[in-house]
């Protein structure tokens, strides 16, 4: 559980969280608040990546630069690793600063975004895809279930947190909708520009499992171009957020931006 | 996901469940407030059971007289199943008919059980047995985790949901922990005196793969006198409960008795 949560990593989806969290509260915001659901973010994530590497899944020896938890440990070791991460991101969310009600509607958004609702069914959607032709629609679809529902769910997690009201809400999800699949387009072209060395997990591997990617339906330039659509949608859902966005906006431009 | 929750099996866990919320109720219990917790309690269970019978873990091909999941479709769906039907355990316990703070309250109960501290820790100590010699106060240490530590969220959540005082808490926890180790000891009997048509599961399997059970440590007689005092034990921490404990001494009979 260690092994597989506390390597190096982006921690995008506690960033979200804490910087949604602040944009409500401004200058009165206490980032310790969000500590226990930055941390709960980060296992589901976590415990997702362990179990999507395994041999029966999509077979990943490398990731974050180094052996995949089923390679430091063994698959069981893996397997239960995952299990009890994504228990334990419930349990710390149960643990966090907020009075029960807010509790349990938090605890809704990550089974919602988590779940078979979401991420989970895009990694079936994902593994039934291998050597499928999925259109571009389907592709979306595919990427907004398996990491988008997530990132989706700790922007809402934040805003809730920081006390966000419904408006506020809305355009944070419709910020972490755009980003999140901005950083999957982001990632599909980084598979083909990027060397392995930088990527920190091996280059190609979507292409030579003969996965769908944006690169592959749109072209390199196709997929650039829908990147910065993407990217201006982020930013123009801001513009209905009142507080400081300055965090938010930075976030959009390192995910869509980003090297590795 | 169907395939693994709704098939045949003991509904041991949902049935604690409102059994523990009836004895304090009474006739004024409504089965119906306790759908979602038994149902979440179940999905636990079974995500465990898929979880435990893939490859790497048991590699076992059948459970409850059927292809386990993983054969009937294959590993990746299966860990995938058990991953959405942890999930889905949490969602149902935020659906159930309490208010805010009990259904954190059940929460914590489910994670403590299921999780590090849990289900998934006995499921680490169970693996890393294999070939390993345990002694008795391992071998109840890890059933405790495994199999008793959920058995016990079980009836502490119907409890909790049905009203329970502190004291009917700690009844209802030492009558469950019997039972839990109970139950195990008349697994491990079944192991060697039943065939596998009655079992469900390949009869002798715990052997063949080297691993400590109550016979090898105690002997059959051994064993089935340790089965009759754990009986006793569970009738015996029921004298603490006010209400009609009927249901739950026939359970303990049944755990303790049943023929497969």
């Amino acid at each position: 559980m260690h092994y597989g949560a506390l390597g190096p990593g982006k921690r995008l989806r506690p960033a979200l969280v804490y910087a949604c969290a602040g944009i409500v509260q401004g200058e009165h915001f206490d980032p310790a608040r969000c500590d226990s659901a930055a941390a709960a973010l980060e296992c589901i994530h976590a415990y997702s990546l362990i179990h999507d590497d395994l041999p029966a899944m999509d077979d990943d020896d490398l990731r974050r630069g180094r052996a995949t938890c089923h390679i430091a440990y063994d698959e069981a070791t893996a397997i239960l690793a995952g299990d009890a991460l994504q228990t334990l991101a419930f349990e710390l969310l149960l643990h966090s600063e907020a009075e029960a009600h807010l509790k349990v509607r938090l605890m809704e958004e990550l089974a919602a975004g988590s779940g078979a609702r979401g991420m989970v069914s895009g990694q079936a959607i994902d593994l039934a895809a291998v050597d499928h032709q999925l259109d571009l629609e389907q592709l979306e679809q595919m990427h907004r279930l398996k990491t988008g529902a997530l990132i989706c769910a700790s922007a809402r997690i934040g805003a809730l947190l920081g006390g966000a009201d419904e408006v506020q809400l809305g355009a944070v999800s419709r910020y972490a909708d755009a980003i999140g699949l901005a950083f999957q387009v982001q990632d599909d072209i980084l598979d083909v520009t990027a060397d392995t060395a930088t990527l920190g997990k091996t280059q190609g591997a979507d292409a030579a499992r003969n996965k769908p990617t944006y690169v592959s339906l749109l072209g390199l330039d196709g997929a650039r171009q829908k990147l910065e659509g993407l990217y201006q949608e982020a930013l123009d859902a801001l513009d209905a957020v009142r507080g400081d966005t300055t965090l938010l906006k930075q976030l959009a431009d390192y995910v869509a931006h980003r090297s590795h």
